[in-house]
Order: structure tokens, then sequence, then C-alpha cells
């Protein structure tokens, strides 16, 4: 399966990288050291010594650089060798890879392609965890399955009905009729009402109302979603389009989630979901954390399962449905920049 | 190593097989769903939902169907896609394989070839826990190992001298002379005669007798075998041949064994054993599958052991030794079939 | 990587081999059973039977020789096959490798090359467990990882000032000057003078002294290395070179390592270490140990890590530095020899 390499990918939480603690972790299979200088500045080198490859993940920080602890080199925060232990010269290759590092919305992102592409402006708006509109909840879980199929489940919610019945309480509707899917220049986005209802577990509702619900998937693997509770006839006052938000009546949260593949066929699924201040609190966003857990759980069994099929199958096949049509759109989106990445890269060449 | 496909492999035992819970298993390295509908209709099909290749060993039994809980895909017991959630038309594609799977003799069999030729007469007679005669107690045990070194190994009884000197306090004889080999249709029988003995472990005797024992191995891998022990004198009287087990002293007992193939290097061995009603109680078959959990341990860690030193080993070789005629007629059997379906299947294509 | 064939390596402890035990192990991936006879006699063969390729190690020691305990062929200490339950003849190839094997300073030797070029006097000179000069701790560690690391390791010291800062209290000068290399016949010898030192954890002194150390790191993979201290000056009076051991005022211990390659990318790592009898009693020899065991969990931690990568790796290359120079002369060596080796077994083919 390809990805797209021009893309930030999350590689953690913000807050859990803390100062001089190199963290290593791996993405698109590259092994990448991420770590905060004392003075707070955020860097990301391949994970390898250029020595005797060491990772330097085992190292230690000095200053802005990290020094490989196994025989001692000093690497600066662009990964060239700035000391080699008893040697006065240092070669002009002694260099690792530098990989372009941000924080930004409570995620610390990666840049994965060309150094002189990365461009922060390309980082998708994600809620963070000190947004003052929402109180958010947050988790990741790992996966023994390839990001792309948990992509793929997260850009069909038909599958609500059938994983989800028990935890998100999620009824008939996400399987037997079609949301509406916009194409984005970097995803597509996902609209759906589903009208007089009495809600799902997150949005119970004591009289029948209109629910909405819309998120956007983003390249390379990015949920943002929102949604609320309207007054019945909502929907259609609204042709069925997105209503103003600010008008709900009850059951705006938001949930940021990211994909990331990391290595061979695993992946880390980054998550938060909460209330918007006005419409929730702590103790909500702990129920919404509690029904995430459950539901999270489901897709994690589901989907590695099918890892394991897929992983014994020769010449796997699938066979789309109606419901397929934003997996469809995005997967294309991810081959035809991973395509045309790779044509410019054999130009380059 | 080949296996015969048109035949039938014991995919467990029938009772424990509950309504309405689907059971997935590899047969040949093949994923199978088998499931027994709320009505007692007893279903097996590939376990791999057409759509996006989830198990549907993770569905739901609806009626005689089998729902795909992932997106909702229904299947009937034929394999066929009967509702495409949110879809009007269904592919005539939208199908997986069936498999001929039917419940004898307390185990369920499931028919591995072409389904026009599953034919229910060539189930081996199995001595089924319901089975008048006898008291049996019954198991089963999973090997790190191909089926075919499980086969060789019930092939070969000069392997209980060594092997099984403890359990079942086999003598000398099995490995010092040859039992009489008859090759049958679908299989080998075996034949012999200890005289003058005090018995073994499962067969004690106070003053010297005569012991018989055979056993007849069945494509695909079953084991039948029975026995007793006779007033001295009596394998003479015989002329070595088989006796009249009826007049059996005591001794007489049954056990049926299943070997099959999962997936990669693993199988299944499923095994019942116990005595006659007329030889022996509970607690005699309690104390037979005693001696039986201690043997089949000496052998699974020999067989395991030795499969470890074949995966090692580049282009293994054997050394067959006379007492290999039970294992070279079964193998060239199965061979020579497996040659036979391939013949015809190249032809057919 | 390549090792050399024609050479001893240390199977393992001689006392941890029972009599009429057979050991199974590993060396250069192949599998070999190890066992003393009841009347002491030390023997090694392939581990794999000729029949059906059971391993021998599962066997049962007879007189001088062993038996499968499959189905029961009877192995001479020559490997050859002397007895076939059931069958009179024996053919000619039945017969499995013979390995040379020998106890030499408290180490069990075997040679994994032709068998006629086998010369004891390739031993490399270990100091056993009761050599009457030193209080000697043992023990040994398994690696994730493959010999060559753990030879790299130990050929170049500078990594004590990185790895073994705490364990070892190894200071600066290991990394910032050059020891003194010097290419042996089938290895080199390290030798360092610390001036002016206060000594690591295992040589603490109250006032300043000169610190020797010296070890020859011989072929496959045996390290031999003793040291002591001195009065200041000691150094330069011996112009830097080595110094009379029995002079020393403190401090000399003698440390026995061997490395040697088991299967896949394992290897097992055996040593001693205690002081010299009048240097130090069983409680410094302790200590010694205590050390030790955080010292080589360092190395171990970083090698395993380091294997990793490299396996993780397309096209790994390294980048020597100077103190490399052991590193580079040892495989040269190594690579040297191989080749030598696989010409010949070409010509002779």
């Amino acid at each position: 399966m390809s990805y797209v390499r021009n893309a930030w990918y999350v590689a953690g939480w913000s807050h859990e990288l803390a100062k001089e603690i190199p963290l290593a972790l791996s993405i698109l299979g590259e092994r990448i050291v991420v770590w905060r200088s004392a003075s707070g500045t955020l860097n990301a080198l391949e994970d390898r010594c250029i020595h005797r490859l060491a990772p330097l993940s085992l190292g230690r920080c000095e200053g802005e650089g990290l020094r490989c602890m196994y025989h001692g080199l000093l690497f600066n925060r662009e990964g060239r060798v700035v000391e080699i232990p008893g040697q006065e010269s240092i070669p002009p290759k002694a260099h690792v890879r530098r990989y372009p590092v941000v924080d930004r919305h409570s995620w610390t992102w990666i840049w994965m392609g060309d150094e002189d592409k990365a461009d922060e402006n390309l980082i998708p708006s994600a809620v963070g965890l000190d947004h003052p509109d929402y109180i958010l909840g947050h988790g990741h879980l790992d996966y023994a399955a390839e990001a792309r199929l948990i992509n793929d489940n997260l850009l069909d919610f038909s599958h609500l009905t059938f994983v989800h019945a028990n935890s998100f309480g999620a009824g008939p509707q996400f399987a037997e009729t079609q949301a509406r899917i916009t194409p984005l220049d970097r995803g597509i986005r996902y609209e759906r009402w589903i009208e007089n209802t009495l809600g799902s577990s997150s949005r119970k509702s004591d009289v029948p109302m209109d629910s909405f619900m819309t998120y956007d998937f983003l390249i390379p693997g990015i949920l943002l979603m929102t949604g609320g509770v309207f007054p019945l006839g909502t929907a259609s006052a609204f042709e069925h389009g997105p209503p103003d938000l600010s008008k709900a009546v009850s059951g705006v949260t938001f949930t940021s989630q990211a994909v990331t593949p990391m290595r061979d066929k695993n992946a880390r699924y980054f998550f938060s979901w909460g209330p918007r201040y006005d419409q929730g609190d702590a103790d909500v966003r702990d129920r919404l954390m509690g029904i995430a857990a459950q539901a999270f759980a489901e897709d994690k069994e589901m989907i590695e399962a099918q890892q394991r099929v897929i992983d014994d199958t020769a010449d796997a096949q699938i066979m789309p449905t109606t419901h397929d049509r934003g997996v469809t759109l995005f997967n294309r989106l991810v081959d035809k920049l991973a395509r045309q990445e790779e044509g410019i890269s054999k130009q380059a060449a």
C-alpha cells in the first residue's frame, strides 16, 4: 500500500515528550529519534549512528545536540556529526537525515517528505487539548494492522451499525442510507443528518431530534469530527446541508484522530474527544472517553483480524460497495499524490 | 508435503460446536468458518468476506445465514451474499466458497476437495462417543508440526519401544519384530501379536498371555485401533492372523484418532480411547486417558523437535528402515491421490 | 558476516556438562549434540538422526554411544550407526558428522572446521576456574545479536567511556586517546596505560597511580585480559610498554571471555573474572562479578539495539573511526582466514 510522504504525520502527544529524553519511533518504516533540548527546541533525526548503526535514541542530550552513547559521536540538531572522540577530522559524509518537526494542536508532527516542501500550512486543523472551546480527553492505541485499513474504517461509517451497535449505540441508518461525501483538496468531507432520532449513546435525547455529524478526513490520515443535536425539522430547514453548530441544542463535541503508519504492518492511532464547554463538563468528557474506549477496542479487534486474513490471502481482492465512496476517493487521492512524489523523485534522480 | 484434498478432515468434536457461535479454523491452510444455525443445520464457508476480507467468524448468525459484522453483508449457507446494506443490487461474483460439512461419529468433518465428489461413504468408521459398545474419553492436542510427521509417527509403532517405554510400558518387540502391514484402498492395516506377555501399562496381566492389536490408518489421517488379550497360544491358533475379538479375555479397547493439517506447520490431533463395556468402566477409561496424556506428550515433544530440525535442514533427506513399510505405503498413496487430483484439476483448467 | 571455521569455539562450561545428559546447542548455525559418556569421554555429533531427522539430543547415552529415542538407531561416538532395531544390515551412508571436542581451561571447545586440521595448540590460553593464581567467578549471557557485533564491541574499548561510565566508572581517556594495538598471528593485542588516575570502580585508589590493562583478542572471539595498578611514573619508566605485572601494587585481575555464534543472529557470551590470589579474595571476586553484571547488561542493551537497526537498514554501511583499528585488523583477519578456507574447500571440490 502506498502512502504520501509530503505530509505531516503525528508522532505523539506534545506534552508526553519531556525535555532531554530522546524518543524512538518509526514512521513509514523509518526509525526516527525525536527530542526536546533543555532550551526547548524540538528535533528529529534518523535514529541510526553513521559509525556502527547504534540507535541515537539511546543517546544523551547535550545542549542542542544528541550524543550517541555507544562510541560518543556528537550530532547537532541538523544531523551533522560535530565531534568524534579521539579523532581530529570529521568526514563530510558524517551526517544523518534531519526531519522537519513541529508542535501544533497538542501533537508533535513530523514531515516525512522532501525537506524543502515542508509547509506548516499543510498541518490539519486539529483541536488541541488546550483549545478554549472544548474539554477534551485523549489517548492512543497501537494496531497490529496497516494504517490504511484504519483509514478505510474511518472513511466508511456504515460499520458503525455493525461494529459499534453496542458502544456508540449506532442505529441502522449508518448502513441503510448514504452520507454526503465531498472531495477536498487533501481529503474528503463527510456529512450526515439523522432525523427524528432519540440519539446514540453519546447524544441521548428524551424527545425526537435531528442529529448532525460531519468530519473531514485529511492526508495523511487525520479525522476532525464535530456535530450536534437540533430541533426536529432542522435537517429539512437546512436542506440536509450543514447547520449552524452554534445553534445546536445539545451534543456538540469535537474529536481529532490521527492514524500514523509505524513499521511493517503496525500503526498508532491517536485520539481526543470531548464536549464543547457550553454543552458538557469533565464528567461528560469522561463518559465519552469510556464509550470511545469500548468502540475503539471493537474496531481494533475487527481490523487486526482483517489484517490477518489479508496477510493470508494470495492476490487479495476487495469488492467495494456503495458505502465505499469516501474510501475510494481518499485512497485514489493518496495513490495519486504518492505517484506524483515518486515521479518527481525519479525525475530528480 | 502434499495432502489429499478429496477427503473428509476432522474439524472438531461435534458437541463442542454450539448453535449460533461461529467457529474459526484452518484446514490445509484455508480459513474456514463453521457454524450451526438455530435450527441445527451445519454450515461451513470460506472465512473471508468478499467486501474487505474481514473474517466471517466474527459475524452474527441470522436464520440459516451469517452476517459479516464489519459492514453488514449477509451470506446464506451456500456462501452467496443475499444482502448488502444500503445497496440494491448484488454483484453475481458476491459469494465465497462453501464446504461440505457433516457430523458423524461425534466429529464434525469437512470435505476439502471438489464439492461434487463429496461422498459421505468416504468418512472413516470412527467409534463415536455415543457408541453403545464403548466407554470413551476424548480430547485434542495442538502440534507445532506438520500433520504428515504425526501420520508418520502413527504409521510406525516401532517408536513405542523408545518414545513410550514409560507411558505405554511398550516392550522391545515393537522395534525388534515387524508387524503385518496390509494395503487398503484408502490406507493401510497394521496387525501385531505379542505372545507370552504380561502386558503393557494398559493391559496388565498376572499370567503370560497373547496380546493382539490392529489398526487401520486411513486417508486423510485417521487411526482406528482395537485389540485384546487372549490365552497363551491364541496367536499360534490363529496363525498370527486376526482373532475373534469377542473371545478376548481382557484389554479390549477402541481408540479413534484424527490428524488435521491446520495452517503453516501446525496440526490438530483429536483422539478418543476407552474400554469395551464388558471389559472396563469409567475408572478404566480415566486410567487409559491418563496413560494417553503422558504418551501423547512424549510424541509431541519428539515430533515438534523433529520439525524444528527439518526446518533447519537444507535439502532434508530421510533414510527409511524396514519399519517404515507402513509409512512408505501410506505416503505413496497420499502422493498418488494428490497427484491424481492435481492432474484432474489441470485438465479441467 | 563471515566466520572462521578452522577454530575452537566455546560450547559451554565443562563442569556444566554432566555425564550422560546430552546437551543440544548450535554453533555457526549447526545443530550439535555434546555428551559425556559414563566413562567420561567427551563427544560431539551432528544433532540430527539420519533416519527421520529427530534430534539426537533427545536420545539416551549407552556406553560410549548415543541412541536416538525416536526409533532407536544407535550411534557410536564416531557418528556411525551401529544398530537399527529390527533391521540386519546398516547402510554405509548411515552416519552423521562428528566434531572434535575437548575440555580445556574449564571450557568445552568444539572444532567447527576440517577434522584433520583440528589442532589443540590453537586453543587460546584462557585462565580456567581451577587456575592456581586466580579466584574467578563465571557466567554466561545470551545475545539476540550476531557474534561479530559483540567482537566489535570488545575490540574497541572507546565505548567504555560512554556505555560503561557508571558500571566500570571508565573515564574519558578510553575515548580521548588511542590504545596501543599490535597484530598477532590469530588476533590482536591491546595495551593501554592510564596515568595519574584514582582508578575505576574495579581498581579504586586513594592516591594517584598509573593503571595498565592489556588483552589479547583471538580467533574465533576469545578475549584474555589482565592488568594492574602501579606507582606513579611506572608508565613512563616502561616507556608506556607492558610492565612486570608481578610488581603491581594492586588491581591485578584476569578475565577470560568467549563469544560463540549460535544460530541466526544469536550468540552466547561466556566470561570469568576475578583477582589474583595475592590481590583479593572471594569478596573482591563477588564485587567484580557485580560490576560485570551491570556492565554486560549495558553492552547487551546497546548491541541488541544496534542489531535491530542493522536488520532494518537496507545496504547497511559503517563509517570507521580512528578507534576502530583493532576492529578493522581483527575483522580483516577473520575475512582473510574465512576466504582461505573457502578457497581450499572449493579446490577440494
